[in-house]
């Protein structure tokens, strides 16, 4: 379980306590289904990488009003004292069916299904889009960095620039679920058991009379857990100041693990360094790459030769910076045993309680999903979602961070290459069952 | 004070600490000053407006180390007892001088400069650049928006989309100061004493057996608070019926406050909607518009003569969609009492502690910026930094919330409109002083 600090239900847009409000005076108490999908791919995207459930889970586990939420919200004159009792002793109790984290996923697929009496059902809303939105966008927006690095490392320097800390801290996490290295972030280190990674910036560089003490300085503190920014002043020259160091190390029986550009041509300037170590016997010194990396950056830079090995990657990956936000929601979809649709234009959306069928070919790669309402069933198919919370308490034990990068990596080999294009040329099939078509009349 | 709770020094990249282990090897515990500068303009952005301050100097205030902190710092084996005692009597020392939150500035002026003994000012980087950047981003989006939306309200509606929960409440904030009427975020009206705004969604509407019952149960309960949300099934149709059960409401002596067109064609529809609404004697009801607006879709939607009195401003706003992260930094200018200029290509900084002056002609309004050294002088202008914090106290007392949404209301009245354009024609005089521009060898 995590041990990030919890929202609670007061992190929520206004309009679910009123209409809590009014459905608590008007007693409609009934059991409501909710699905929680992302409408359609932001731009170049073709798959998504279901992230955020353990958080989410988290939450509802313990969703509870305090004192004084209360009476702040008594204090705004919108509520009357019988539904601020009723929000006192507020719990979540409902059924929460949900696709593990890792998962890979398309558009209009449920990521979670919601069922729980209306108010209860409702009242999540704004947590749930917020927490699995934000998760699942930095996944995706990872898993694609980590398709783009054919096999180099990647580490998240994100932090700086995140979304708020929050998002730094999620980035962290989403980026080492689809197969990141590390993160710089030390707070999601300790939280979530993290690799964390990180050396010298150039103002430790600058607080030395000259580039060579300053690297000296470094590698008498971390004589083996080195590496060295090589571009205050000048990346060639700096390259040749750190073999200096580096033969020294090698001397006393310790090694420069590596040296980082942050600026200039990168790749060209990379091969130049490789050769300035190479030709120095320092074959196993690495060299790092920061400075604006994305996706298309690193896919670039590598079809330019480029002799790096690992990546830092910041901003654009902890904004998810191409596609900053997902058309995600969560919509009522049963309600009083009846299915429900919305029919407001370029709003429709399925109803009734669902399940995701993936079919795979005789190789294992998968071939097909059908979305299908949750009763049916196709048993050369596997299904996605599965029950992980009934009367509000989980009921499965949650994995371990590791467990969900194994299964997202497992999970990932099996989506054939042509659908990991950076620009999304290829559309995966998904398909309605017959059964929800006739449903959605559509 | 902010009843936010803090993030620490845990929330920090892992090089500020190694290279801080490597300062405390080497006995380096000379004072250094920082600068906080934003490099250059986003897309389309001309000005921003600052904020995020009073979060940072809380942090500030009590930034110390938890024991559970260092046992896990112990358990990385990268920092030796000596230092992680350090760590464990850690206290930030330093002064620093900012701006205040609702000023308006420009690219490569300093937001804050830091200067304390070199580990803590070093050590500070990450937070500082996260918070202030994140509220000074959108607080210079909401600006645009405001700008854009000519005196028509806006209210923020985007936490379920913001990047984390942290965003969610930073945005509601930063969104306020720059002159939104409210936000829909609960937990931000409570922390930050904002108004709260939101009334229902389509599931409301689809709970009950029509609109018109789902109309009527809502202002039941909400006889003077209701906005009803008219485009589920049909907007025209819907607008119909909200008449219907207004002029009920008015015969009861109550009033509805207004309708919530969310899909179409809203200018056209807003239109019709209004022309229903006067039709009917009911001219004081309100018409609200939200999906997908922001500052480009305001401007176009009020061109095209749309009848909306108020904005509800979610995604787009909330993650600043067009230009979701800036290049903002924090560059050691001084150390051991001598500048300090960092010269990799294209990220030159400006060296020394340094002052804005702001210059403004004879009707007010301003003309001209000057970045120089901290010492000089220039009579006919405002400082725009001050001491904030000395000797890692307080020295000011923070403004209130409605403080800095007034500081900011008249600052951006002093800017001229053609500065104020969505797509930045005109660039703001901003010029380095004679001694600054001397100092930096530029």
């Amino acid at each position: 379980m995590s041990l990030l600090s919890k929202c609670g239900p007061m992190f929520t847009d206004l309009y679910e306590l009123t209409m809590a409000a009014a459905y608590f005076d008007h007693q409609l108490t009934d059991n409501a289904s909710f699905s929680l999908f992302i409408r359609n791919y932001p731009k170049n995207r073709n798959y998504f990488v279901a992230a955020g459930l353990e958080n989410a889970l988290n939450e509802l586990a313990d969703f509870t009003f305090s004192g004084e939420d209360i009476d702040y919200l008594k204090s705004t004159g919108l509520f009357k004292d019988d539904f601020l009792l009723y929000l006192k002793n507020f719990k979540f109790t409902g059924t929460v069916r949900a696709m593990a984290e890792g998962t890979i996923f398309f558009a209009e697929e449920p990521i979670i299904e919601v069922s729980a009496p209306i108010i209860e059902a409702q009242i999540v809303e704004t947590l749930l889009i917020n927490t699995i939105g934000l998760q699942t966008m930095i996944a995706t927006k990872s898993a694609r960095c980590i398709h783009a690095a054919s096999g180099r490392s990647l580490i998240d320097f994100a932090s700086r620039r995140t979304q708020g800390s929050d998002a730094a801290v999620k980035t962290a996490r989403s980026t080492y679920i689809a197969g990141f290295s590390g993160t710089s972030n030390v707070l999601a280190g300790k939280l979530y058991s993290i690799p964390i990674s990180g050396t010298m910036a150039h103002s430790f560089v600058t607080a030395f009379n000259n580039e060579i003490d300053a690297f000296k300085a470094y590698a008498t503190t971390y004589p083996d857990h080195s590496v060295f920014l090589i571009d205050t002043y000048d990346t060639i020259q700096g390259a040749q100041h750190a073999v200096k160091i580096a033969k020294k190390m090698k001397q006393k029986g310790n090694s420069l693990i590596g040296v980082r550009l942050d600026s200039g041509d990168m790749a060209s300037l990379s091969r130049k360094v490789r050769k300035i170590f190479d030709d120095a016997g320092l074959t196993d010194v690495k060299i790092f790459a920061s400075s604006g990396f994305d996706e298309y950056k690193i896919a670039d830079i590598i079809e330019n030769g480029a002799c790096i090995d690992a990546f830092g990657v910041g901003t654009k990956i902890g904004v998810s910076a191409d596609a900053p936000y997902m058309d995600i929601v969560y919509k009522m979809v049963r309600f009083k045993d009846k299915n429900i649709q919305k029919l407001s234009p370029g709003k429709v959306n399925l109803p009734g309680e669902k399940q995701i069928f993936r079919k795979a070919g005789p190789n294992g790669f998968y071939t097909e999903d059908i979305i299908a309402l949750e009763e049916e069933s196709f048993p050369d198919a596997l299904p996605l979602l599965e029950t992980v919370m009934e009367n509000g308490r989980l009921i499965v034990s949650l994995p371990s961070i590791n467990f969900i990068r194994d299964h997202f990596s497992d999970n990932f080999k099996l989506l054939e290459d042509k659908y990991k294009n950076l620009d999304a040329a290829h559309r995966y099939p998904v398909n309605l069952s017959q059964a929800l078509a006739n449903a959605a009349k559509i």
